[in-house]
């Protein structure tokens, strides 16, 4: 993490091609930031299909996935379950912390895992990981400090983008797209 | 399906003159690809007025139509209901054998049969049909390989904008017109 | 309704100053045209809190509302009591027939009717109202078809855009606005 | 309030500076203006989780927060207590006397309390409040009478990018910042 000026392409391809891991902030990164509440208790989030195909495809060439989250809800839960996400750490209010433990846990060493976020609290854990990403709807103070900004929103598609970003600089996309696309 | 280039608006149209079967992916096609989770464990889509209008116009002229998903749930089941559709795959790993087995079914060639859908998992279905179409907010992958893209995004008129187009093709449109706007 | 072209503003604003009824479509009009679905069979849908309150101020100032639709739903009937709307014809199959009586009941020339609506089933009324408005996102056939189009989209300001626009037009706005700003 | 015209950034800058309060009307301004109706009975609303960060740390800098609705639902109450909202004052149809008598409560003179809101009601709490600022969707009779207009949407946005306004204002970005990045 450094703050005010984001890393060339390349550069930010040279950061991706050795990623282990990859974990994510949940809401407006996994979500629209949208928090959806009933008047009989419940609450609701919405994910984007394209982002959690985006996730099994990284979770396929080998990359760990991780969720850390501040809120905590049984949905996040289920939806992490949906695909196949082992590590997801909620009620984090250092999350920070909780990468550099999941890193140690992994044997992963912090340069090899990426962090995305959209908001404040992400910025502890930007400054453990390796390569730090925000959506294009990030807050200021968040966007100013990445090493890569998305196109795309969060729930809309910004972490399928940072999903392909990966599995093109790892070399990967034609493997992908032959499990899919008949020759 | 061929890679690169769309056909002409000429050639997209002699396809869909000779329709006899539509096929729509669900998620980010007949959806806006948001997946709504609420912290009871209940799941939510959002369908688009205008395409269950359209899909109800293009049966009406004899078209068959099909849901071929790879997730499973009852509001699908349920959506189709309310439009009449008969034909409804779900939990479908491989959308090409699917959509192969339903035109032998039908004894409908695959030729005159079109598929609809978003990504990656919709190419094997896509490698099938005569006639592959994309809403706009299709994944690069799949957008670069169909015959047509419309210009509606899914969950927001997509599908009809395809159903009005296979309508013209077939000119039909001043039928259908006739049955709603009195002379 | 006449096809293929609009009212000049001027024009319009004369049709609207006579307004005696307003009757609306609602998904799609009241709506963004969302069909929510849940996966225990619950179906949702999201109203403008600006169109409220605008359905308000025009019924204050002595035009009788009413929404009439195709689809049938609790939720609508909530809605319409919620806002005080007396007039609600739900699982209507033709839209003209319905407004026709509803002039009839109320003593009211369907010159002096607006009917606002977005898509095909909307026609049969629009054939009978004096006054035909569509939001901004109706369907090319009907948005073709009306005396006057609004520059919002359904379910997002387009009914309250239509409630100031006809305000406005009755000489109302200053009395209106007198209510809630302190002199 | 004054029609016509905005205030200067400086201006406005001044008037945060001395903010004690700041008072928030709930849909259309915490939320997007959507109302969800489930055809079960329920309500719901969706709130923007920058929204919520932006109040926290508006209430960490010693400023009082509030909110003001004319509607009445439980999972406002859930919000606020989410984040720590006191103030929450719903089913008022007289917004400006429900400020007068915070600030009374409170003993902070409505020249330090600041009302944001975007329809009609919220005028009658513009005439007392000392800041008026508007979410860029608001009514044209509200954006026109307000002090400030935020460039975000409401429920998207508008509430953190006044809260920043505000912190800025007061000289405690840094501070603010300071407890979430490290040095």
């Amino acid at each position: 993490m450094s703050e005010g000026h984001h890393l060339s392409t390349t550069d930010a391809r040279a950061r991706a091609a050795g990623l282990r891991l990859a974990a994510f902030d949940v809401d407006g990164t996994l979500t629209d930031g949208r928090l959806l509440f009933s008047d009989d208790g419940r609450e609701l989030k919405s994910f984007d299909v394209h982002d959690g195909q985006g996730l099994k495809l990284l979770a396929g060439i080998g990359i760990e996935i991780a969720l850390i989250t501040a809120r905590t809800s049984p949905l996040v839960a289920r939806r992490a379950a949906d695909l196949g996400i082992r590590h997801v750490i909620q009620g984090s209010h250092d999350k920070g912390a909780a990468l550099s433990a999941l890193c140690a846990s992994l044997r992963i060493a912090p340069q090899a895992a990426a962090f995305m976020g959209d908001d404040l609290p992400d910025l502890a854990a930007m400054a453990v990981a390796g390569f730090c990403v925000a959506p294009a709807n990030a807050h200021a103070w968040v966007s100013q400090r990445v090493d890569w900004l998305t196109q795309a929103r969060g729930g809309a598609g910004a972490v399928r983008e940072f999903c392909d970003f990966v599995i093109e600089a790892q070399g990967r996309s034609a493997d992908v797209l032959a499990r899919f696309a008949p020759a």
